[in-house]
């Protein structure tokens, strides 16, 4: 029997690497033969945390084989997820998003949490089985709450989340804001970035309604700096609605240190982000949206409910 | 705000009852206005049980108004649950079963497991949260187990069932065997059911290849007298087949006391249930499947392999 594989979502964030490594780690002390791998390029944010920790990335693959038994962390949904999930053994989920197009044949572990972040869970899941958090194990998880929470200043950010960073940061030995700054801004680093490059690093597509939805969001330290090549931007963004059959494309670039996001939404549904947000699009298809940095809980939820009403 | 409402699936069976008042009162200790409710006809099993331990059954619903909070147990499935789910609130699913037609906007707390009864994951929770187990909420969960696993004879039924059992026949104080027989028996007493109601009461219709298929089960504690009216049965059965364009309905007749079942097979594809199952049907359209008690595990897996192959 082959091992089974714990892996996250396609274009993988820091969450989706470093909780696949952490649980790979606690599976295996509670004597399961499993093996961490990958769906995709490892960022530079994901990059600087593994370095830092000495850990190395997980293997790339790219599709599972029918009857492979797989543990998902961090998305459920099959768009996100390798090729040919449908015809894999899904043993267990570990995540914390909303659930839609998921489906089983048989009863499995379905564990989602309404937390910031799949490593908080990850943290729990190591003191209910009273195995200790390994030093760099608690690095990865702090990294991916760092990340999935703009340094605990995110709205999905909950206590549990803050209380798990700060637990974490104990036991990997760093400072969390001097850490978490570091690892932020070398993510936010986009100068050697292709528009094509910046326009799938983060990409995530939606079922909302009967509408196909593209979200895709960089971190940057200076957003007037990535739309210098807008049009390249856009050019990149048209070919990806053409091709998927896309209804809107929303590109979104956050600013990790005013906690903003300038948005470029193209696409027949750009009216929705518009109604949605009670913003204007300008004419270049931009938007400031005041204090929205999170994709699930400030846009991803705003669109699917303008698509769905 | 009206209070969040917990409920199990339509055609509620006995692990539906019991897990939506057991976890309504796992809430309400742990400080959430909750109500539990049904979506359906309580039936003689559950009413036994919820007798013996002197609990009310919970109101009637059919429908979850727009934005209502809803807290799922024992299903996740939209078309067994109540009318117009897709526009409630769920903020919690707890369940036993493969996860299907099920969307969220929200991330929530989903709990899937594995096991053979919702009641034995609930059982954990009071752990968990460090709380006790009422006696009459034991005997609540104790039913549900007894239920869904046809006293722990079920192949659904796992080790964690089997210890939660006799830990909550304890807490209730009542002898599982002789308490559970009992149980079961009432639920088996089919002495006022029409031809078309022992047909109806619980029928599923599944897909299987290019084949629909209707499986029906009744459990009975004496198999031939259910078939006394084999005349009626037959009548009822091949009304349905010409109505839904049916391959094959397969009536199964399980003797709770024996732990075999009896089944009544009916349409073009009979002949699969002989091969399926290396048996001949009598001239009555009749055989005993030896040990067969779950639809789930040991007929529809068995009919779907002969179809598909």
């Amino acid at each position: 029997m082959a091992k089974t594989l714990i892996f996250g979502h396609k274009n993988p964030d820091t969450d989706t690497i470093c909780s696949a490594l952490s649980y790979a780690d606690l599976k295996r002390k509670i004597g399961e033969d499993v093996e961490a791998v990958r769906l995709g390029q490892v960022n530079k944010e994901t990059q600087f945390a593994l370095d830092y920790f000495k850990v190395d990335a997980p293997a790339l693959i790219e599709s599972v084989d029918d009857g492979q038994e797989v543990i998902l962390v961090d998305h459920n949904e099959f768009q996100q997820s390798a090729d040919n999930i449908e015809n894999a053994k899904i043993k267990e989920v570990i995540d914390h998003h909303r659930v839609s197009n998921f489906e089983t044949k048989e009863p499995l572990i379905f564990r989602g949490e309404p937390v910031g972040c799949t490593a908080t869970i990850l943290n729990k899941m190591y003191k209910e089985n009273n195995i200790e958090v390994p030093k760099e194990v608690a690095g990865l998880l702090l990294s991916a709450i760092i990340s999935d929470s703009l340094l605990l200043k995110s709205p999905t950010c909950t206590q549990q989340d803050v209380d798990a960073a700060h637990e974490l940061a104990e036991i990997a030995g760093v400072n969390l804001e001097q850490y978490g700054l570091e690892m932020l801004q070398a993510g936010a680093d986009l100068s050697d970035k292709s528009a094509l490059e910046l326009v799938k690093m983060d990409a995530k597509e939606f079922t909302m309604g009967n509408a196909k939805v593209e979200v895709a969001q960089v971190n940057a330290v200076n957003t007037a700096k990535v739309y210098e090549i807008q049009a390249e931007i856009e050019t990149e963004i048209n070919k990806i609605i053409n091709d998927k059959g896309l209804d809107l494309f929303l590109f979104v670039v956050t600013d990790i240190l005013e906690n903003d996001s300038e948005v470029l939404a193209l696409g027949e549904g750009k009216g929705k982000v518009e109604s949605g947000f009670g913003v204007t699009l300008d004419n270049n298809n931009r938007a400031l949206l005041k204090g929205v940095v999170s994709r699930k809980k400030q846009i991803v939820n705003v669109l699917t409910e303008e698509y769905t009403k």
